[in-house]
C-alpha cells in the first residue's frame, strides 16, 4: 500500500468521504481532512460538497489557517477551521473527521459522558470532553467559523484525546491516518447507541481503564483497521477507487 | 441555476417529491406544492400519487382555494387545501411540504413541544405550534378537506413560523422555495429523533433564541442549502432530472 | 383493474408477498393468503416459502380446513390453518396476513393495547384483542397448528376487528382484499411503532372512537390503497408482474 | 442438499459469512466456522477478512488449538481460538458463530438475562449465560486471544446452551451446522431488540420453559431453517454460490 505517498493520501481521503457517508457517520453535511504528507503545516480537504460524492478533483490544499492554495473558484466549507485547529496543536494528528452522527448528540447536550461499552468502542482512545461554544463565545451558529473558534476547540480536546463533542452540533474525531479517523468515527457513533440503549436497560458496566487501553490498542493496529477499510470501501462501491 | 424559472421550480419539485420518499420523510403518503412562479395566486402540485414515483406529467396547477386549473382525469391529493391555505396567508412562503414523517407524530400527540437541540434542526426556524382539529371541528377523518380546515391550520402555523405540527397526523412545512422547504422537512425529522433520544437519556440543553436565530440563517443560505440539495438528488437517482 | 378476477387475486397476491417482506411486516416467516374469488370455501396462499421470494407457481389451493387441492409435492406453511379459521368464521374478510412485524410483539407480550395515535393507524379498524394460546392449550409451540388452534384465534378476533395479537408470536391482519389486508399490516406496524415511541415520550392524546371511525374511512376507499399499492409495488420492483 | 459433504459445507460457509453480514448480525468483524465434516479435530473459517466479503479462497483449516493447517501467508483471526475452544467442549456443535450484534451488547453489560420474547426467540435454544473475560483474567482487550481464554469462555456456555454473551464485547452461538447457527444467531439479535423494547414498555410475559422447548424444536426443523436459508441466501445476493 502508498498510504503514505500524497497519490495514496488523496485516493484513501476520496474513499473515507464515501465511507462516512455510506455508514451514516455524515449526511449532507461533515468533512474529513488529512494533513499533508509532504507538508505538516497543509491539509488537504475537499471543496463544500456533501461528502458521500466527493471525488479527486473535489479536493483543495489549506494553510493550518484554512486558506486555501489552489482555490479553483470552489466554493469553501465554512468550517474548514476546525481541522487546522487539531492540526495545529496535536502533530500527533494526521486526519480529521467533523461530523453530526446521530447518537453523539444526545450526549453533547445532556451532558452525560461517552464511555467505551464496547472493545470497538475504545477505540475512540481516552476521554470525550464536550465543548460548548457558548462557554467563550456566547450566542453563535454553533458553527466553527475562524481560528479563534478552532483553537478553543482544539484547547477542549487537549493532548491526551482523539474525540471531543461539540454541543448541539456533532464531533471531531483525530487519527493518526484517515483509516483510523475513519473507524474511530464510525465506532464513536456505535458506542453512544449502545449506550444509550443499555442505560435505559439497566445499569451498564463498562470497561475498566486497564481494559480500554488494550482493546484500543487491539483495535487500532492495522491487522483491524485493514481488514474493515476493506470492508467499508467494497459497501461503498469504491473498490474501484482503492485499485 | 434557473430554480425561479417555471421550467425550473417544476423540476425541482419532481426531484423534491423524489428525495423526501428517499430520505423517509414521506411514505405512501404527504405532498409538496410550489407557489406558481408566474402567478402568486397558483400553486403546482402532482395529482394524487405517492412522492416517490412523481413524474413531471403528474404536475397540476390549482388555485389558491384547491380548484384544478387544468384537471386531466387524474384523481387529486384530498388534502391539497392545506396547501392553498398556507399560500394564502404567508406571501413569504413560496413551497410547502405536508408529510407524516415518523418522529414528528410523537411530539404533537403528547403536546412536548419541538425545539431545536441540533444547530441543522434550528432551521426550522421557529415555533413549532400544535395544531388539533378536535379543536374546532370535532370528531373528524383529521385530514384537511376543505378550506375552512385549511385556514384553521393556517392561523395556527401563524406569521413568523416556518412549520406546525397536526395532532395524531403529522406536519406542514413551509420555506422560501421547494429546495428550503425539503431541508427543512428533513431537518425537522432528524431534531425530533434527537430530541425523543436526548429527553430519555437526561436534561438536555437546547439551543438558545440567538442561536437558534444564526444557526438557522447559516442553515438556509443558498451555499447550504444547494449542497445538501446535490447531494440528496443523486442518492435519490435524480441527477438526470437535475441537468 | 380486474383485481377481482381469479388471475387478478393471484397477481395481487404475489405482489403483496413482495411488498410485506420489502417494508419489513415479515421476514423469513410470515404469509398471505386470499379467499378464492370463484369460490368461497377456498383460499389460495404459497407453499412454505419467504414471503419476498413467493412466485405464482408457489400458488396453491385450500380448503378452509388447510387441505391441499392441488399439492404437487410443495411443503406447506405449518400454520396455514390460521387462514382458514378466519375464512370460515368471517365471511366478510376475504385477505388474511399473518406476520411477527417487530413493533406489535411488545404489546402482545405486556398488554398494553395498540390504540390508533395516528390517522394512518385508524385503518387497523376497531380493536386490537391479544390472543394467548396458553391461556386453552397450555404450554405448545405458540404456533397455529390445527383447526381447533385456529378456530381459538378467530373467536378472539370476533366478529368486528381486523386485527389480533397472538401473543409472543405476531399477529393476524384481515381485510376486504389483498391490498387493503397489506395497507392494514404496513400501518398496524407503524402505528406500533409510534405509539412506543409516544408512550416513552409523555402522555399521548389517542384518536376518539368518532376520528378513528372516519379516518379508517378515508384510508380504506380505493383512492387511498391504490396510491400506496401502486408506490409498494415499485419500491418492491414488481411494476412487471402489475402488467 | 449437500450440505453434510466438505465441498457442500464450504459452500454453505461462505453463505453464512454473506447472510450474517447482510442481516446486520456482523459488520467488518465477526466471523464463523465450521467443524470439518471428515475430521471432527478440525475445523474451517475464513483468513482474517470481513464476513461480507469472504469467498472460498479464503477459507482456511485449522486445528482445535487454532493452528492452521494450510496458512498460504494469510492473515488470521486473533480471536479463532473461541471456535477450537467450543469444538473441543462440544461434540454436538458443529458450527459456531462470533459476532457484535448491537442489541446483545446491553444485556451483557448490565446482567439482564436475555429470555425467549418471541417464538422465533426460543431457537436460542436454553440460557445464555454471560461470559465476563475480567473475572478470571483481569484486565484484558477482552478479546479471546489463547486457548486459556477460549476454555474459559466455553466453560461458561457449558454443557446445554447453546449461545453465551461475552460482556462488552459481544457473543458467542452455535449450531448443530452453519445454517442453524445462522438463523440462532439472527433470532438472538431480534429477541434481544424485542426484550429491549418490552421491558420499555411494560411488564413481558415471557415464554414458558415449556412453551421455549416446544418452540425451538419448531424453529429448527429442516423446513424452517431451509425456508429462512433460501430467502436469506437470495436477499444476500448468493443464489449463484448456493447452486
Amino acid at each position: 500500500m502508498d498510504s503514505e505517498t500524497t497519490f495514496g493520501v488523496m485516493r484513501d481521503l476520496v474513499i473515507a468521504n464515501r465511507i462516512l457517508a455510506n455508514e451514516g457517520v455524515v449526511d449532507a453535511f461533515g468533512h474529513i481532512s488529512v494533513r499533508h504528507p509532504e507538508n505538516p503545516e497543509r491539509y488537504i480537504m475537499a471543496c463544500s460538497r456533501s461528502p458521500g460524492i466527493v471525488t479527486r478533483d473535489d479536493l483543495m490544499e489549506y494553510t493550518l489557517d484554512g486558506d486555501p492554495l489552489n482555490k479553483k473558484d470552489l466554493p469553501m466549507y465554512a468550517e474548514r477551521f476546525i481541522h487546522g485547529g487539531v492540526y495545529e496543536r496535536r502533530p500527533d494528528i494526521h486526519a480529521v473527521v467533523h461530523n453530526h452522527s446521530h447518537t453523539v448528540i444526545p450526549f453533547g447536550v445532556t451532558g452525560i459522558p461517552i464511555r467505551p461499552i464496547i472493545h470497538v468502542g475504545a477505540s475512540v482512545a481516552g476521554d470525550v470532553p464536550v465543548w460548548d461554544i457558548h462557554d467563550r463565545f456566547g450566542d453563535t451558529s454553533l458553527l466553527v467559523l475562524n481560528m479563534d473558534h478552532a483553537r478553543d476547540l482544539a484547547n477542549c480536546l487537549g493532548n491526551d484525546n482523539q474525540a471531543a463533542l461539540m454541543r448541539g452540533h456533532g464531533c471531531v474525531v483525530g487519527g493518526k491516518n484517515v483509516k483510523e479517523a475513519t473507524l474511530r468515527s464510525i465506532y464513536l457513533e456505535v458506542n453512544a447507541k449502545l449506550q444509550l440503549q443499555s442505560e435505559a436497560l439497566g445499569t451498564p458496566r463498562y470497561l475498566t481503564p486497564g481494559e480500554v487501553e488494550q482493546a484500543c490498542h487491539r483495535m487500532t493496529v492495522d491487522l483491524a483497521i485493514n481488514r474493515a477499510w476493506e470492508y467499508w470501501t467494497i459497501r461503498a462501491g469504491c473498490q474501484d477507487l482503492q485499485a
